[in-house]
């Protein structure tokens, strides 16, 4: 997907919203248990309920990979699925990153296989780590940049002695070179809605994708104060505070009303 | 694998060698596309070739995962035909991190299903992001220290303002109060063998999985000069430069062959 058709498909949805699958076997409804693939028909159902109000899902390859041969089958699924809906960007979470003979094998996973629009990468190992997920047209890398958890604080505030800034503000300024903002997004946690003012006068451009908000604890209003640029620039993800807003029968009914309510915000904010 | 039981095997075998399994489809010999999992089939005739010459081995996803389903398939073979030596200690090197609860299935996936000895684990999201690998029991990680590609020096070598080292010491300092030698262990690329020494001052007892020596241009001599200690405390990979040393029927062969001259050089490091 381009940044064009991304941008649009905000302005049409007046959403800028995200929708994690961490659709863990273990929390999805009982019920679905009968099913032949539970975590596929879990997501088709959620997906089936949400797409006109969600830009965005964002399957974490954790939840699939624990499942086995049959968790990666049921990711399989719901990707294929995703294809269906032009207008939805499709973001791997799989926080991979490695020396480049080995992230083109990632790439070519992702992107070829998977057929993902984005690809979270972990920038650990710097550029040539990053460079052959960059090499695929109207692919998305999104750096982790600043994260919401508690071990943020260990390494990615760490301040540089030559230049006085931060670890995370310096992997920014650094990769924004390697990648423009019709290829490169960042992520930033929405615990640190603050940080966001610094992160935008080093990438004014760039897409944020934000995770972070409802079971994490941010808040919507201070990311879109702080986030958002002339064409939003942001993508905000809320994954358990959606998808498992009941586990009962009525969860995709139930799903829909929470990204409604989200949307909602979204469409004000947008304004 | 206990640290017991790994420097055992050292001592057995009279070795530290890591074979890496980066088994691409694209590269193995020709002949094995009749088989029905080209892929485990190579797999398999290396590690009956080289078992008694290697106390590890690392498969490195990326190259299951570019195969999709298939790939995995071949992945969970080739562990499970690990399991069948005692003395092999098996890395799963995914470069894998993300918040608690994601860590947590990442954890299961390799840890619980696959039965991986350890795992590599990406530093970036600090302590939480960790913490769920170290509950299992006689697992290891191995986090990201210093890595032997280029691109390490965009990061890893920002020196903080505060304590004046590099974040690559900042993070072996600060995670080895995570887990000590017995659950934890470091990434450090050969190529920066003087690094290795200060390295050693700071985690004096962890062992070291090494990557980069032979196609990557490390030396193995410089390689234990810097970072032997009194348990040997070193396990040195090399995936292409044996598994791919003929392409042709007697790969299996030149791969011991190639195995053998490391592992006789590591035999004399040790006495």
């Amino acid at each position: 997907m381009t940044r064009k058709e991304l941008i649009g498909n905000i302005r049409k949805k007046k959403s800028f919203l995200c929708i994690g699958l961490d659709s863990d076997l273990n929390k999805i409804p009982h019920f679905l248990m009968e099913e032949n693939d539970p975590v596929f028909e879990f997501n088709k159902q959620i997906i089936d309920a949400t797409h006109d109000l969600a830009i965005a899902y964002k399957p974490n390859m954790a939840f699939y990979e624990s499942g086995g041969i049959a968790g990666w089958k049921s990711l399989q699924k719901t990707i294929d699925y995703l294809q269906n809906f032009e207008d939805v960007f499709i973001i791997a979470d799989a926080k991979r990153g490695d020396i480049g003979n080995t992230s083109r094998h990632y790439a070519r996973a992702f992107f070829e296989h998977f057929k993902a629009d984005a690809l979270t990468v972990a920038p650990y190992m710097g550029k040539d780590s990053i460079e052959p997920f960059l090499e695929f047209e109207n692919k998305w890398v999104i750096l982790l940049a600043l994260t919401s958890n508690q071990g943020a604080f260990d390494f990615q505030y760490i301040q540089n002695r030559e230049s006085g800034k931060k670890v995370f503000e310096e992997i920014i300024e650094t990769s924004k070179q390697w990648a423009g903002p019709d290829k490169m997004m960042y992520v930033v946690g929405a615990t640190k809605a603050e940080m966001l003012s610094r992160i935008r006068k080093i990438a004014p451009e760039h897409f944020l994708l934000v995770p972070g908000i409802g079971a994490q604890g941010g808040s919507l209003e201070e990311v879109a104060k702080h986030g958002m640029n002339k064409d939003c620039g942001l993508i905000v993800n809320s994954s358990r505070g959606i998808i498992f807003a009941s586990k009962d029968h009525d969860f995709a009914e139930q799903a829909r009303e929470k990204a409604s309510e989200l949307q909602q915000k979204m469409e004000k904010l947008l304004m």
